[in-house]
């Protein structure tokens, strides 16, 4: 039996408000009964409003009043600079104290990142953080890392995604040693820029408790061939949002294929059960919670859009980080690749970059 | 009625070689009748046992002999060194020497490209060449630039980029003046890394024949918020891959979804036409045919894999290119860029990338 969780939730964050960050708690409390507990973070009158209508949650929260919260259009700069004491700030200041062993929030991303960086600091030995992306593939989730948290990494920085991204998929998808690849454009040794050349040599040179498969290309994140695949940001970010631009794309011509003709639309009336099951497994964004990696705590970004359902699926994720020796083994694994990267610097890969 | 014009064929070039190289110059002959005419590069035999299946074909064509040619596997730098004389040699060297108007190979990219650079050089003012990809998009098709022929772009490339492939639309899909999107992390003006941002400067600050929208995210290549969107050589390249690898595991999850049950698979086959006809417009990879831009010179590359049906559409824009003023529009752009960027460089955009 776990021992009882405490988790803060930013309640004021994302489109919706309490509205749906309480009734997301009210629907994870279902699950873990009295081993999770919640400080909920905003607007007390409004908080109670919502939580009038769970009396099942009532008793597993304690509300920490504030009439100030950061808007969903606010700049990260802006938001550092006034954002001291807003729902969002408090609820990484909870992770902080230790009242609360990780937060949950739908509040804006520059924003997120802004105060969790400045409030909770970056790890020991991880330079960057990084968002990282649950995709659905053909085999079961890939951790997809880093999808936005930065615009350009160097080659250490993305061994730390790495070394991230498998504590992540250990942590919430319970894979016992994951396969890490790195994501470029062709997979032999010579491909691809500096950056990941030094990466994928780094990885060779190192030996973690993960398993470096090499290069990966974009056609191998759908097929599932490897359980976390890392890359920059501004890469990691265009993949992602190109995929959720073609699923949806998909679907509305899916639709539009099944309304064509009486038959068809026959046709989509006999398989509706069938489709719709694959639908959901196919978005890419559709798996909600994407933690924050890299601080000293655990922050899950949920979607500013997220219904109630899918803000209990990042409250999950918040749980099973919260719960695994997620800290620990990134602290293990960064203390061998500082035993490393400090003796001697790898040799670069021949200088053949054309495909 | 446009004039006659002559392709050059690397007829040995792909996985298949001159049974589908002469077979997709068959079909394309069906269309265009005598106003094109091909010169067949590779081993006479192969070529004239395949010539013979065609009657209609056979008058419109040339065999070029040679027994030389390079392998799918054939490294950049060992093909520019032996590669004189092969049938993808000869097939560049004709269009150097103006004998063809364009010439198609499906041999393997990294050769193909390393050689038309040494043959035919760059043209005037573009310092690398790009590889333009049509991807079928919600209302048509958007030119994506550059899937795979540079690692790293620099602002005045991207801005070359933008050029080409406003050309290229122009020629191909016949758009009076396209719109051309920088792909990026978001939409704003400080968003992304110090290449996009400068191309997004330099762009606004020239008057070109284009229409510059700004900053596009990966959710609107499959929306077709513009005609051409610009990239650097590794981002699109794993753009495209990931959307091809994607657009596969929908296709198979589609299936699977239809063969679920008896019911669901009575749905499939009535929805049937509707559905192939959706699956043929979805993937990415099916419209073959990616011209190598920036060469003096039409060089367009099919699919390594391609059959005789895909190598024709190939061939198709080949002509399509051949027959327009591309170049001529190319040249005029870039000397209006040259104008702007020896006079001054534009300003940065404030340094604020965190999004």
């Amino acid at each position: 039996m776990p021992e009882s969780l405490t988790l803060s939730i930013d309640a004021m964050g994302g489109d919706h408000g309490p509205s749906v960050t309480v009734a997301g708690a009210a629907l994870a409390a279902r699950q873990y009964g009295t081993e999770v507990r919640f400080l909920l973070h905003g607007d007390e009158k409004l908080i109670e409003a919502e939580l009038a209508k769970h009396a099942v949650l009532r008793p597993l929260c304690e509300v920490r009043h504030t009439d100030k919260f950061i808007a969903m259009d606010e700049k990260p700069a802006q938001a550092m600079r006034r954002g001291k004491g807003s729902s969002l700030w408090n609820a990484a200041e909870s992770v902080k104290t230790g009242e609360a062993g990780a937060c949950v929030s739908a509040g804006n991303t520059g924003a997120l990142m802004a105060i969790a960086m400045l409030v909770l600091r970056m790890a020991p030995g991880i330079h960057r953080p990084a968002i990282v992306a649950g995709w659905p593939t053909a085999k079961g989730i890939t951790a997809v890392l880093d999808v936005g948290a930065n615009v350009e990494s160097d080659a250490e920085q993305l061994v730390e995604f790495a070394i991230m991204g498998a504590a992540f998929h250990h942590a919430v998808y319970k894979s016992a040693r994951p396969s890490v690849g790195i994501l470029n454009v062709g997979s032999e040794d010579q491909k691809g820029h500096d950056e990941v050349r030094g990466a994928h040599a780094l990885l060779r040179a190192t030996t973690l408790d993960l398993d470096y498969y090499g290069f990966v290309e974009g056609t191998d994140i759908a097929k599932g061939t490897v359980d976390v695949i890392v890359t920059d940001g501004f890469t990691g970010n265009i993949a992602l949002k190109t995929a959720e631009g073609l699923a949806r794309f998909f679907a509305n011509e899916l639709r539009a294929a099944f309304t064509a003709n009486p038959l068809s639309m026959l046709g989509a009336l006999l398989s509706a059960g069938s489709l719709g099951a694959m639908r959901k497994k196919l978005d890419p964004g559709g798996a909600n919670g994407g933690p924050l990696l890299g601080l000293n705590g655990i922050v899950v970004k949920s979607h500013g859009g997220a219904d109630a359902r899918s803000y209990a699926s990042a409250i999950r994720v918040a749980v099973d980080l919260a719960r695994s020796d997620f800290t620990a083994e990134i602290d293990r694994n960064i203390k061998r690749l500082t035993a490393v990267t400090s003796e001697t610097a790898p040799p670069a890969a021949p200088d053949d970059k054309v495909e």
